[in-house]
């Protein structure tokens, strides 16, 4: 299996050089184990799905902590069939998926609830596709569920879900629904916003 | 069938806030025919399909005037079979699906041939979601032929294919890609960065 993301972040700064640049050792825990290509879009991270959305946070947090309004935004992907399968790219252990989706949204109730706050207050949305699936609805209809009850749930909006809370547990609630929700070997993308210190008031 | 998007601006200046608010007049003559709510992460704009792509294109070309390095971040959806119906979104056209992948590539192109220039230089990397489909490899595997022939595909990468050029032939490419590939009323996503005036190399 074939997992990864393409990440952009956009400090909305006159330092945003310096904003991107000086989180990016915020990703350094992880590069053993990523492989890491970056161009004037985005940067690419390819490694065990798992890792992906910690990876994301702690960049995020680093960059957040600049004070500028700062947004992340990702293409998250695993099982894609057009990739190669990647040695990098560790299986999801089978517990992860096992279980009917009432067992999986109490599953990833509870990771959630384990998660460590960062002090970091972020607001995210983002949208699950689970690819190549005859039911793809009702997957995502048990990920809105969990969403829900995940403590951080703030609304539906059209075509996606939005997040509110500390990066810990929004970021710990993105995993889960990109782990658990879709086929275990399944193609599933993750289309990711989150956003930090917005000058505009909540709405 | 719904169709529109979510879509955010991201300038990266301090004068974040006036370059957004100064490109908002371009969405001016698509009001008439667009539902437009906006809140702090991102603005949905629901409408007829095909007006979605020109309607972001003046936007972005609206703010990237500024000289600012921008970027559009979109997540775009028709059919999602979990909105109601919406009178505002017509249903495309019978004949932009009509025929086989290879007529669709064909038409696809002939399309992109006739933008007007804008004058605006972009980059674009999109991911095309047909979502409830058995075969949505084939899908996008011809949906990548036609871009290949775009005259503005810059390179595949993983999970998503670059686009470089004018915004007048990068957005109807775009354009192009939603409308003709994944299943007539079917429910296909569409996530996209477009990004311009970045100071880092062409790579």
């Amino acid at each position: 299996m074939f997992s990864g993301a393409q990440i952009s972040l956009y400090p909305m700064s006159d330092r945003f050089v310096d904003i991107i640049l000086g989180s990016l050792s915020a990703l350094d825990p992880y590069r053993d184990e990523f492989r890491i290509e970056t161009d004037d879009v985005s940067t690419l991270i390819v490694g065990p799905p798992e890792k992906l959305f910690p990876a994301m946070r702690d960049l995020f947090v680093a960059a957040a902590a600049s004070g500028a309004h700062c947004v992340l935004s990702a293409a998250v992907s695993r099982g894609c069939p057009g990739e190669p399968d990647d040695p990098i790219c560790t299986p999801i252990a089978g517990s992860v998926h096992s279980g009917s989706l009432q067992d999986r949204i109490a599953a990833a109730r509870d990771a959630v609830a384990k998660a460590q706050s960062t002090g970091q207050e972020v607001v995210a949305q983002f949208s699950l596709y689970p690819l190549g699936a005859d039911h793809h609805m009702d997957e995502i209809y048990g990920c809105i569920d969990f969403l829900k009850s995940s403590g951080v749930f703030d609304k539906s909006k059209n075509f996606c879900t939005k997040l509110r809370g500390d990066a810990g547990p929004v970021f710990a609630t993105l995993g889960e629904a990109f782990l658990r929700f879709g086929a275990p070997q399944g193609h599933v993308a993750l289309d990711l916003t989150v956003s930090a210190n917005s000058p505009t008031p909540r709405s």
